[in-house]
């Protein structure tokens, strides 16, 4: 499978990289990202939902003032965020959720999701948000949407270190890959809402 | 009116300034983020609300790996917001709004607003979420939520340029200063959910 919206950071031998996207600062997710960065774009052409990717957080510590009106940053950090990376709106619905991709074909490690944003899952499904995971194991091709409440179920009350495969395939959703959008997440959102 | 919580830039006769918060590039408008800021942790903090100010949106252009797990933006500037400044979840509703302070004692300049955010808010309002913009009048001491459907059936059809304090006074609703929360804008939504 090609993912040409897929951006790649270049840091083999180089100590300074120059990058032209807002990237986070580990490789982890970055094509997964293209995509529904791509299908969320797609979404509000067509009208439907209005969904975006927060601005990676940064702690700014200098920046130069050449003129009057530009600001050059010279030293920020990436900070730790505080909620999921994506929300918005779709058919009136509060939408939040965190995306992530990983190698590994047995399971999904949680130490890929940070504790507060575990806590800010919670709290929007307890407030009647639609909350959810999107994790897709790249190599076996295989994208889920786990709701929030099936996640928090699992992790609940115990110290589980991942969640296994098996666990996704028989509670999450599995989202198929199209051209556009790419992830139909809204697919299986929209079907919640249907049953509802 | 003191403002604790306000974060001020040291820009005078420097061309290099070190702050310590992920401040926006305008002065504009820093006092009332803060009490914004506080207003949203004190909603979360009584499990009222959950919402948030998105990162400065920020393009990034050099960054550097002094070691594996360390990286320091060298290079990046701040770029145009898509979208307005907050959003989030109130009693199962999408929240979403813009927040500005002017100087002026007699009307609200629209350039303040970028189109793309006047769009936005236009879309958030006709897909069933709640949009609206703060507008603090600092001079004044006057703080207004003004509901999207308001402030673009001002604005529609005409090249007007700003919205006169007349206005605000007339459609808009004035928030009352507080201790905790600084900025009750929450009171002005319940109201309207309760009416509805």
């Amino acid at each position: 499978m090609n993912y040409p919206s897929g951006i790649k950071k270049s840091t083999s031998g180089k100590k300074t990289t120059t990058i032209d996207s807002n990237l986070s600062h580990k490789n982890r997710g970055m094509t997964l990202e293209a995509e529904l960065n791509d299908s969320n774009e797609y979404y509000r052409e067509i009208n439907q939902a209005f969904i975006y990717k927060k601005p990676t957080p940064i702690k700014i510590v200098k920046v130069d003032y050449p003129s009057r009106d530009k600001a050059t940053i010279k030293e920020a950090y990436f900070t730790v965020p505080s909620t999921t990376d994506y929300n918005g709106l779709y058919k009136g619905k509060y939408i939040d959720f965190e995306a992530k991709e990983t190698k590994s074909k047995t399971s999904f490690t949680l130490n890929n999701i940070h504790p507060h944003q575990i806590n800010h899952l919670k709290n929007i499904n307890e407030h009647g948000g639609i909350a959810f995971l999107i994790v897709r194991f790249t190599t076996l091709n295989e994208t889920y949407l786990l709701f929030a409440k099936d996640f928090l179920d699992y992790i609940e009350d115990t110290n589980k270190k991942s969640i296994p495969i098996d666990y996704f395939r028989e509670k999450a959703h599995l989202i198929k890959d199209g051209y556009r959008p790419r992830v139909d997440y809204l697919k299986i959102i929209n079907d919640l809402l249907e049953v509802k």
